[in-house]
This record gives C-alpha cells, structure tokens and sequence, in this order.
C-alpha cells in the first residue's frame, strides 16, 4: 500500500506534482536571466491572483507572520491608532505585532468564539478615533470563522482609514477582490490556498497604502522586514532587471510561479466556487454525523477550512485514529477551547476525492473512537453536495 | 547536449541529488511525528556543524539577512555600542542593521579593498569603549576576503564583548570553531556552504549571548525576529514535541537535515581540507592565466570563492562567454570595483570535476573576449594543485 497520508490540515496542504517538482529543480542563481523572468512573471501572477492590478507585490523568504510583520512594521509609526476586527488567535497576533512597531491597538472582538463582531460594532468603534488602519482576518484558522471584508473593508475606507487584510488562509480560496472591494493591503503564506510549500510570505500593496509608507517621518521598526530594501527589488524583478538584496528562495519561487499559473488557468471564479462546493460537501458530511462547527453559524463558517467539535465521549486522540485510517487533520488552535475541537484544511489543489477520502478516514476514525453513528452517513451527504 | 551549466556563483550553490530530492518530496504536517523527528535532529545537527555543543540553534524561515537581523535585533538593546570588523559589503549592512535597532556602531574598517583590519588596530577600537557586542564578517562575499577569525574572537573575549561572527559565506565551509574560539553567535545561510536552497537563516546562539538575550530591559525591535518567540519552538523540536509558532519550511527543513547529515558523514575536518584544496587549486589556475584576485595576499583569501579582476581590455561580458561556455559565476559586488571583477564560489557539494570545468569555461571564456594566454595553462595549474 502506499504509505504516504493525505494531508488535509490548514497548511501547508496538499500540492500538485508540478509545484512538488518545481521545488526540486536543480537551483539556478538569482540573477539568471530565465530566473528573473520567472521571479517577474510570479509577481505579475500574484497582482491577478490578488485582482488588484494597482497593487504591488512583495514575495519575501518567511513564513505568514513575516507578511504580518511586514504590513506592521511597514505601514505603523510609533503613535498611530490601529484598530484590530478579531475573531480568533490570529487577530490576537496582529494586535501584538501593531503594539511592537509603536501602534495603541483598539480590538473589536467576537462576541463569542465561533462568532465574528457585527458590522455595527466595528463601525461605531472606526466613529471613536482617527485610525491610520485596521486589520481584518479574513479568515481565523483557530476558529475557521470567515468574515465580512467586503462590508468590513467598506467601512474602513468609509472612515478614511487603511484596511489591511490577513488573508493567509484565504487569497486564492475565498472571494476577495482587493482593489474593488478597497483593501490597501492583502497578505497571505505560501502553504495556503496558494498552493505552494511553507517558506513565503506574500504581499499586494495598493497605492494608498505605497502612499503611507513613502510618506514615513520615522525608520521602519524592523531592518529584514523593510519594503525601502524590497521595493526596488521587486521592481527590478519585474522590470526583468538583475538586482540584489537577499538572495530569494529560487526553489520556492519558482513554485510559486508554477501554481499561480495553475490558480489563473483555472479562473479564479472557478476557483472560488470550487472552494464553497468542497466546503459544503465536507461541511454536509460533518453535519450530518452529528458533529458540531465552532463558527456559530454557516454565514461565519470560511471555506477553506473547517473546525469541528469532538463529540461526546470523543477526545484529541481522534486525531490519530483519522491518520491511521489516512488522513492528517490538525488538532484545535484557540487556547481556550484547544482540546475540544479538530481542523480540517480544503484548499489549494484540494478535489472532490480528497474530500470523500478524508470524510471517509475521519468516519474510520470516529468508529475506532467509539462514537456510534451510521457509518457512510458523512460520505452520502458529502457525496450529496457534491453532485 | 545537457543543458544545465553548472552553478559556480557564491551562493545558491551546486546541491546534491539527495538535497534537491528532499525539496521535492510531498510536504507533510510541520506537526507530523516524523517532521518533527527531522527537524529535532537537525537542530542536533546544526550544534555539531558550528562546533558548538553548548549553542542554541535556530532555523527561521528568511535569507541570510534575517540572520543578521535576528542577531542584532535580539542581542542590541537601544544605546548599547557595537564595533564592527568591516571587509566590504556585509560589514556595512551589520552596521545599518545594528543601527536599526538602536546601536552606536564604530567600524574598524580594512585599509584597503581586498585587505581586512589589522589585529592590534582592532584590539586598541575594543579598549576606547565598552562595546556590548562586535561583529565579524567570516568571508565578505564582496570582496571575497577571509579574516581570523580566531584571532579577533579571542581579542572580543578579553575584552568581555560578545562576539557574534557573520557566517554566511563560509560555516561548513571554512574552518570555524564556535565554542572553542568563543564566538557568542555564529550565523549563515541555507545556500552557501551548508548545501540547501535559499530560504533558511540559521544561528548558533552561545550561552553568554542567550543570558544577554534574557537579560534585555526593552522588548526587541522585530517581530518576526524576536527569539521569545521561537526559542520555545526549538527546544520543542529537539525534545521531539509538537509546537506552533510561525509554520516551519518543512521541505527546506528536510532537504537541511539531509545536507547536514552529509556534511557530518563527510567530517569537518575533511570537509575544511577539501574547502582549502579547491580554493588552492582555483586559485593557482587563476594565477596561471595571468589574473589578480581582490584580496590582497593569499593570507587575506577565502577559501570558500574567489574574487578576480578581469584583465585589461576584458569586462563583464566576459561572465556571458563563461556561461555559454557552460559555467555561470557572479559580477562584482562592491560598489566600488563592481565593474572590474568577478566573483566564483566553490562550496559545498563542490568537486574537482567543477573545479576543473569551471577553469575550462572561464580559459573559453577569456579566448571569446580576445584576451591572450596559453590555453590549458589554467586548467594544467588546477590540476597540478588537486594531484
């Protein structure tokens, strides 16, 4: 038997066998004329991926926080207001990271886990004070709560504030259209919906947001982090002129520019429905086993992943009984319900039989767990949804 | 005909088969049992190739850059003095990276392009001052000059300074003892002589420099740099427990435990010899043709590239003939003589065979630009070193 599990947990996930031999290619030097076409190609890719055609990427060597910290550090002075929409661990982060490069950091929090705060609320507390910018997490991957950024987004632009978004487990997955729906900044990790192994942070950064940065009285907090450094490179790279600053991961670039290709022959219409029909069929299977949701409702719930509370009687060992059986999901992420729930990742390159597969191991699973339910139950209704 | 030329540049670097396998493979969880498994053991690893069994390593997904950035950002606190040891480029950027962070930096600069400071000069810098930390820049890449490392190691030792050595061109590579010389922090990155694509800053914090670390009054300036973060990752690896901070690079991690796996089959100390040998050989074909390097004296010379002027009447059109000859090397990099040299890295994976097919594409190399010499002098040099 093959000995190898599908991987189905919030990323990194499953990739094709293009990206997988993209990233062992004998490496080439970064200032290669077939690299630096590659490199400008991957960057002209990521403004359509993004659809934000005004915008300017940055493909830098780190993981997703690094894009976080590079919107922070990048966009905040020592002073600013920033205003934080959170709906799970990841919104706790970006309120840390705005606080480390000088930011006073409002939080309009969930009213429960699972929830997101109602547009309301967020607008009221835009009407308090004169933010410089607010972060939104499109998608939590502690909760898998998706959220509103058309109506958040509007409402930051409304009040006049930059809207930056933390889409690491959405861009390429979830509906997001940075330019028109007016978000200054996008930014996602490489092992996400985009379809390509951790290494690289990836950001779009529009021209409001450009505005802000060129205008900076003070350095930028951190020195790695510094789009003074990157933006020439970026440039430079699209512009098919060598350059240098750090020397970028060849391997994973070109990787990436391996999937972004895959990502716009596919449409990204298409894409985008594919994710809600996969999530639907697997969210289908989860219900109709009697297995609960952490998002309190369907409008809440992301489609690139889903977080499932154990059943009674069932406990973190799930885990292991599902990877047995083939399938690798992860356990939970928020703090205070860690124990209590799993995540299962649908992204990227995911198919239908990826979906059958894994609702069949995590049915395989429950069975060895004790749980009493009517085995294929979860895969009819996946299967139901699905056709 | 093949068509790939072989990568002669001073980093990304020639990489083995099994490396670019591992980069390859079907990613898995970053909290699967056997990631976790590859990574512990290639922190175990990293400890053994810097020669310092009492260091903390530390693998973050970045370029060499973020090495730099992880050591000043996390050892400099605002107003501590810092001295550097400055032989070219990279002396300038650990000065701007210190500066970031809220350093008073004074230089000891090389009296000569090509020439690295004098002991005794560096000795009587370290008394006018108390200097929390000094930097050293093991091989400049810019001017390809190797310093004594040993020698300034043991002067920031008496003078109770810590004494952080840039790496990047030169650990496992160059001969280099962390713990026995007292270097505090060594660093480097994936693509030099470590064997790994682009993509991984990695460190060895000694014990002097973590208690500076924990012994810090202010937050650190980066984020994403800030080891509060990912020390607990690392310690968790290496005890083989899952943990979650930033999402590791799983196939760079595991195409770095197969290349440190190599480099410990091979040995240091054989490992060091072949550097010195190749770097030899290189050397004495250059001399052969006619050609001076940048470093002042074979003393002064890295053993890891070497940097070359191009003789009269040659210019930078020379590196296309090279690579149509099958070999690509590297311009110049200091800003001062970049138009009048080249740059050959030979590190790592790096065999005879390349050594001699590099000399044979730059003798082709020479003729296309109508220099004049005798044919085969280069490669007849080369060999009379290697045998």
């Amino acid at each position: 038997m093959k000995d190898r599990k599908l991987l189905m947990i919030p990323g990194p996930v499953e990739f094709t066998p293009d990206v997988l031999r993209a990233m062992g290619m004998p490496t080439t030097s970064h200032v290669a004329p077939n690299f630096i076409e590659v490199f400008g190609r991957a960057l002209e890719r990521l403004r359509q991926v993004f659809l934000c055609l005004s915008g300017q990427p940055f493909v830098l060597a780190g993981s997703g926080t690094l894009a976080m910290d590079s919107a922070a550090a990048n966009l905040v002075e020592p002073g600013d207001r920033a205003l934080v929409v959170n709906t799970g661990v990841f919104g706790d982060r970006f309120a840390s990271i705005l606080e480390r490069y000088g930011a006073t950091v409002t939080q309009v929090r969930a009213p429960a886990i699972g929830d997101a705060p109602p547009l309301d609320e967020v607008e009221s507390a835009l009407r308090q004070a004169d933010y410089k910018l607010m972060t939104i997490t499109h998608v939590d991957t502690s909760t898998a709560v998706g959220v509103d950024v058309k109506g958040l987004a509007a409402l930051g632009r409304a009040a006049g504030t930059l809207v930056v978004v933390d889409g690491v487990c959405a861009v390429a997955g979830e509906e997001m259209r940075q330019e028109e729906w007016g978000i200054d900044l996008a930014l996602t990790a490489s092992q996400k919906a985009v379809g390509v192994p951790p290494g690289l942070a990836l950001l779009v950064v529009g021209p409001r947001a450009m505005e802000a940065f060129r205008q900076r009285r003070t350095p930028v907090g951190s020195y790695y982090a510094d789009w003074t450094h990157w933006l020439p490179i970026m440039e430079a790279y699209e512009a098919r002129r060598p350059s240098y600053f750090g020397t970028p991961p060849v391997n994973l670039i070109w990787a990436l520019d391996v999937s972004l290709g895959q990502i716009l022959a596919e449409g990204l219409e298409a894409r985008f429905a594919r994710h809600r029909l996969l999530s639907a069929a697997f969210k289908a299977a989860m219900a109709a086993l009697g297995l609960r949701q952490v998002p309190v409702s369907a409008e809440r719930a992301a489609h690139t992943l889903t977080a499932v509370y154990y059943p009674d009687g069932v406990d973190s060992r799930l885990l292991g009984h599902i990877s047995t059986a083939g399938a690798i999901v992860a356990g939970g992420l928020h703090p205070a319900i860690k124990d209590r729930y799993f995540r299962v990742g649908h992204m990227g390159a995911v198919t239908p039989s990826d979906i059958l597969a894994t609702v069949g191991a995590i049915e395989q699973g429950l069975a060895q767990a004790g749980y009493r339910f009517s085995p294929g139950a979860g895969l009819a209704a996946a299967q139901a949804a699905l056709t």
